[in-house]
């Protein structure tokens, strides 16, 4: 069980060093290896996703990753910024499906900013496609044309889905349907784009194998508003790259504590890259004070979904709960009557209660 | 001062038709002529912008649209269907300046489900592409390829902007900004996307031009976040046709009442098209019970923005807020204690109130 450990940038390795620590404490084999992603291989190698990392990474079962990115690398030319780093990797390891839990823990019902009735016990997957869409399509660019008489900038972009990688993500999809709540609402676009009319052809010709999913589409404009009307309505949503990033970290708001969310980026065999749904907070870097629960319960989720071992990824959950329930705080989830912890607190917390 | 009434299918003729009354009761020479949009128009003549309603709508001043669409046009051909109308006549008529307030009437502060402090005196602009983006941009569509070896479906579309279509639609951002709060947020995704690096380099670019006015950038996942988290942070946001889309509606449910925000579709000569922001609700068409106070506020934004009638609009707006006052709401917004009416007694009020 080989494991390639990407601290990052930001507070990405202290919030990575607690969930190391914690995959530490269980009797596992676990073999641990350090490399370097985003603006740190920057700094180090000139590029964000080294080659030295994409070794380690390929022969690698599982990633775990702090976060990538900060102002101090955002003025660099485009193929050096961190997040290339982040997008190479998801690329080069066919990291297909970005599973984004969005759950409310009861004991931190207060820190989302809508109505408890709305959000309490919302607990909606968010299945994105992430290696293909606008992200990745070609051909796109800038350069000068002549448009309406007059030379100037034109900018553009391709958004693009072969079948394959249709059926792909939304098997991934429904077969997480199956093991919830048998919902699966698929997000498209279909009265405008013909990339998602196609979308919605196959999952509808799929959705006659998954009898037992209740199938339903919606516009994206209208999955974005319901998200906010009534979040409970869903189960499992699938969609593809561009719109799942933007509905991901919407439904991960409505819980108000996204700093408690963990993702899983999977290929076709169950390899993958877990890490937190937050980013790198670089205003409190180095602090001692970042949410380290998200990327361990990430690494909770590795341990389930790239080493199949259940037991012990329930071990961790029940254990962040645990401390949640004593009411240990990070300043993120902070709210008057409960304990204000830092990084190292909150992870020796949980490693007490494993 | 001529327009061109489209009441569009669902509940549109109920809400135009009480947004007529309004607008005659009004004394200005307003010249009124009706056509048909969307599945009302396909119903009768086979498509949703048949050449009469073009002709009404290019030698009218402004256009007063219900809403299109509904269950029974969604099987026709792509070419067929209602939206296509919507689209066509928005690109016929050069509507490229989409303005969609999305305030919070202290009287129904409850509807939100965002509490209270989150969102009492939300008073947000978006300012939305509407003729260009991925809406528009070829080549696009859907067909057989050879991909991974097999053959098979794919499916794609061109997201595009010219440097003209960024920079006009800045500037009707920045003049509203101008004569708003002064700040500006400018929206994108331009650590993914080249199309909206170029959009993000004219808005600096442009930036320049307004010293006055406080210009932000914000990636859309983030901005997707933000409306949830802390809506009141924004004065007037501006975005791309596809994003827009999607952060509009989005906006616009932060307020729980749908029903009431209005919007306009303006061409460079103040032209412009108005509707509602909700849709044609057919679930409850033809039971007199749908809200019209949306496109009576939509005449409203004709009067101000085509017809240049500050104090004539001023005065639908102020007769709006005095019905809420005096408890009237239709079903959509109603709660206890308040006297829920239909659309026809929602209009009366109205008219009352002038
Ligand atoms: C950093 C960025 C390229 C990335 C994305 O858009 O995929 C991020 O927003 C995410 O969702 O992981
Ligand atoms: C009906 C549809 C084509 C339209 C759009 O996507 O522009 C609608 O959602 C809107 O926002 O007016």
């Amino acid at each position: 069980m080989k494991i390639c450990v990407l601290p990052g940038d930001g507070i990405g390795p202290e919030i990575t060093a607690e969930a190391v620590r914690v995959l530490k404490a269980l009797d596992l084999k676990l073999e641990l290896e350090e490399a370097q992603l985003g603006g740190a291989a920057v700094d180090a190698t000139g590029v964000p996703y080294p080659e030295a990392t994409q070794k380690l990474a390929r022969a690698a079962d599982a990633v775990l990753l702090g976060a990538v990115g900060g102002p101090k690398w955002d003025t660099l030319p485009r193929e050096q910024r961190p997040e290339r780093g982040l997008l190479g990797i998801r690329k080069d390891l066919s990291l297909f499906a970005n599973l984004r839990p969005a759950i409310l823990y009861p004991e931190l019902a207060n820190a989302s900013t809508l109505k408890a009735e709305v959000v309490s016990g919302l607990d909606i997957l968010i299945v994105r496609e992430l290696t293909g869409d606008i992200y990745f399509g070609q051909p796109r660019g800038i350069e000068m044309r002549e448009v309406e008489g007059r030379q100037q900038r034109v900018g553009w972009n391709t958004m693009i889905y072969a079948e394959y990688e249709i059926r792909r993500i939304l098997k991934v999809a429904f077969e997480a349907a199956m093991k919830r709540g048998r919902k699966l609402c698929s997000v498209d676009k279909m009265n405008v784009l013909e990339t998602t009319q196609l979308w919605r052809d196959i999952a509808d010709e799929m959705g006659k194998d998954y009898p037992e999913v209740e199938l339903s589409h919606m516009l994206v404009d209208n999955a974005a508003m319901q998200l906010v009307r009534a979040p409970k309505q869903f189960d499992v949503m699938v969609t593809g790259n561009m719109f799942g990033d933007i509905l991901s970290d919407e439904a991960s708001m409505l819980t108000g504590s996204i700093g408690m969310l963990p993702s899983a980026s999977l290929d076709a065999n169950n390899k993958g890259l877990y890490e937190p749904s937050h980013g790198s907070a670089p205003d409190i870097a180095g602090k001692g004070v970042a949410n380290p629960l998200a990327t361990i319960l990430s690494a909770a989720m590795m341990l389930r979904y790239t080493f199949d071992q259940e037991e012990a990824a329930a071990r961790i959950e029940t254990a962040v709960k645990k401390v949640l329930a004593q009411g240990l705080r990070t300043g993120d989830i902070y709210e008057p009557g409960t304990t204000k912890v830092g990084t190292r607190e909150m992870g020796d917390a949980v490693l007490a209660a494993l």
